[in-house]
């Protein structure tokens, strides 16, 4: 299709000092020529060009009377002004954006006919060329809910593996690395069981997410302790030290259109299995792993509720794995109620300090989690005999071996950070006496998130009764603590609204 | 849930004079105390309640050094500070929107189970009171695309009739409605079909939507011809004059949540079945119709591509129209070509006169789809006996008769226009000589709306050779037609993109 840049439609750009959070916006007045010409109204997409750089914008009119911009300028919201790298008075070109010739590929989906590779390529081509807005690729994620088959799958995976940069570890035969499904609120056994199996001499360059639907990701938990948003450069320096890292995965540039996935999946509450196992095994195979263990917890209310959706995910996992060539381990877990005792960044990494530093006042249940969960990664590769691997992982815990890797670990990333302070609190408390039966990892999780977490590191719930605990009347069950008051506020009223968060009998 | 916008978040509300089209959007200053307190960031949504108004707005963030925006002020875009009517110096509160427990009814759907009346109330009542973003309406439309039963269609139109208004027409026992499912650019046979029912007697209040994917719906073309946008009062008063209207729904405020799924459907390029039989039934009957013929025209390149699905749809039409307790009757329909010559706003326009005024030149398709389908409705009510409508639609259109109800209805509307003037004209000539064996529905329609149509009213196709028709190399076959040059140029870059528009062997 023959350019529209080269038509010569240019103005000269200007940050207008407003933040549109990821979604970019251009500003034109409404007397400019160019939205006269090309016929751009309110409801446009527009495509700005600078260099060799180019994006796809909302276009925001602007009245010509109100000074917000001057004639013959083109205003960029806070992220369009730094996807082009732009400085003041420079250029641009505007056009109508190409046609998006694979959203009938989506369109397909959506009346459930099956994709080829080439079309998931092509879809995952255009996503990162930010040529879909939110709408669109709210529909993608919506209609690939429950509708890719194994293949499908695979051919995501491979898609948005792709498009992105991809670790190798030449000198490790084998790359480990673990993912929880989610669904249990403070689950956070991924920076001790890092610790724990590169303490017994295994490769495991952990990137991980923030979180999609949580209350906290393990980058939110360990962005609380040490530096996380690391480059290529630097997560591959830390592996050749420490044997693993615990980072964020976004600044590595692996399958990046997996997190402009994630965002809109957060804006719409949704995690669905297909979308789940292709964003797990692209990110895992970009980061050059060749072993990688899947903990899935299994509970009414954690993300996975009956033991045959588990088997279903653990085969999907398996089968997936097998046609992309890795070795994959599900395990499923007991997800009845939150492991540990915090939910929310500072509270979790509060958890696996307590753990690591072998404390006594540290959970029972996160200790043992992760150990069981080390044991299997141990098994898996061979590093111990078959039934052998939990008595090593606790061998490596106890004896301090863990926590002085995951001081390195830290070390090597920027720095051991001390926990921040908290600040506003509110108690929860039995209005009866009685044993606790039942928690609603999903009401909590909600509850954790509208006290600000994960956004708000400081936010969370400190969960003080777990199932099979005695309570007496006015004892308090669970903290909600929050950064402001009126985040406190706000969770407060959810309280409010909600029944059976913590069942007693 | 207690409301947080008891807790006096007061700001003063300005206009700051951006249009974000349908989406509304509030500003808030980076050193706003209210930001800081309430936990507000780029991502956030936020309440903003003025008397008893109150929208969801999405929060961007101003930097303070700008002076778009002076401490103690919101600002508002344009459409936000419509629908709260506001005015300069008004206080406004804004709160954490309250948590949206319909969306778990979209999430349910998503996963393939069933929706109850009652849940489809709900996210219907949420969508209605702005609680969605576009992204949540995107999910819902996508995640009912090829995936409502017969009971779930019905439970969505009785939703959506139930959140708006209701025509009722006492006097008449019997109330026609039409609607053509669409796909053929060009197929403006409604303004004609009703001219001639009500100048045989009939009552048919019709109301249409605008374009929802394609260059332009009856209302977009009425809308060159005279005022469309009635309120509910003007509708009556023109119906009990003429016996019928040709007015656009929106103001009408009938199934109001229809047009906000149409304009995200819009966004999305997308019309599935169970939406459209929703959107189709829920307007017919707000509109107080008691039969309904549909359209269903069938080719390769029209919207419903095979006989097999052709008949499936008529009979979801039939049994959604039992279950609501009105008579449809569904008609299969030749829809391998547009039908007349033009494509656009003013150029459909220009064709429905033709024919209306019984003009040598009038498109012959275009006369003869109208009398068949006004026929069916004529004896579908009894107006006439079975195999007489063709003929009695036929006289009532040759007489004068129609062409007279028209002029009437017009002048009752608010006046006859003549056609505006048309500007940028770009041919498309023929490569060699042959017969056209096929014309392509879509790309046709494509290129209409790259050329503006239907927001330009004057910009579309004006089609000069039909299937069958023998053409010389160099003969037009096609000429675009533009406002603007910048869009002219856009479509005609489209030309050199796609292959096999006409096909001549």
């Amino acid at each position: 299709m023959e350019d529209a840049s080269n038509h010569q439609n240019r103005l000269t750009a200007t940050r207008v000092g407003i933040d549109t959070s990821q979604e970019s916006v251009a500003y034109m007045r409404d007397d400019c020529l160019i939205c006269r010409a090309e016929g751009f109204g309110g409801q446009s997409r527009v495509e700005v060009s600078a260099g060799d750089k180019n994006i796809i914008a909302r276009l925001n009119v602007v009245e010509s009377g109100t000074g917000i911009l001057s004639p013959g300028y083109i205003g960029l919201s806070k992220v369009a002004w730094e996807r082009l790298a732009l400085e003041e008075e420079r250029e641009v070109s505007v056009s109508h954006p190409a046609w998006v010739s694979s959203l009938s590929h989506v369109r397909r989906k959506i009346f459930d006919l099956p994709l080829s590779q080439k079309q998931f390529n092509e879809i995952v081509r255009d996503i990162q060329a930010g040529r879909y807005t939110d709408v669109h690729i709210a529909s993608f994620l919506t209609a690939c809910a429950n509708r890719l088959d194994i293949n499908e799958i695979a051919y995501l995976s491979r898609a948005m593996v792709d498009i992105g940069a991809r670790m190798t570890w030449p000198d490790a035969g084998i790359v480990v690395d673990k993912h929880c499904i989610g669904g249990l609120p403070g689950n956070r056994t991924t920076p001790i069981l890092v610790s724990i199996v590169t303490a017994a001499g295994l490769v495991m360059p952990k990137t991980s997410s923030r979180s999609i639907t949580s209350p906290a990701g393990t980058a939110d938990t360990m962005e609380v302790l040490t530096r996380v948003d690391l480059d290529m450069e630097t997560i591959r320096r830390v592996v050749q030290e420490q044997g693993g890292c615990l980072a964020w995965g976004g600044n590595a540039n692996l399958s990046p259109v997996d997190d402009i996935l994630i965002r809109v999946e957060k804006a719409m509450d949704l995690d669905s299995e297909g979308q789940l196992v292709a964003s797990v095994m692209s990110k895992k195979i970009a980061a050059g792993s060749t072993h990688i263990l899947i903990d899935i917890p299994v509970g009414p209310t954690a993300k996975v509720r009956s033991m045959s959706a588990a088997k279903a995910l653990k085969q999907v996992f398996e089968r997936v794995g097998a046609c992309l060539g890795v070795v994959v381990m599900p395990v499923i877990t007991d997800g009845q109620q939150p492991i540990g005792r915090g939910i929310g960044p500072v509270f979790e990494a509060g958890d696996v300090l307590a753990v690591l530093q072998n404390r006594e006042d540290a959970p029972a249940d996160l200790r043992e989690r992760s150990i069981m969960l080390a044991g299997l990664v141990l098994e898996m590769v061979g590093r111990c005999e078959a039934g052998h691997g939990k008595a090593l992982a606790q061998q490596l815990l106890t004896s301090g071996a863990a926590w002085d890797k995951f001081r390195g670990i830290c070390e090597a990333q920027g720095g051991l950070r001390s926990l921040p302070p908290v600040y506003f609190r509110y108690p929860l408390r039995a209005k009866s006496s009685g044993t606790v039966t039942a928690i609603d990892n999903r009401k909590l999780a909600n509850l954790a998130k509208l006290a600000g977490a994960p956004n708000a590191k400081s936010a969370g719930i400190r969960l003080l009764a777990k199932v099979g605990d005695r309570v007496c009347s006015g004892e308090t069950l669970l903290e909600i603590w929050a950064e402001t008051q009126g985040e406190l506020r706000y969770a407060q009223s959810y309280l409010v609204q909600v029944q059976d968060m913590i069942q007693l009998e």
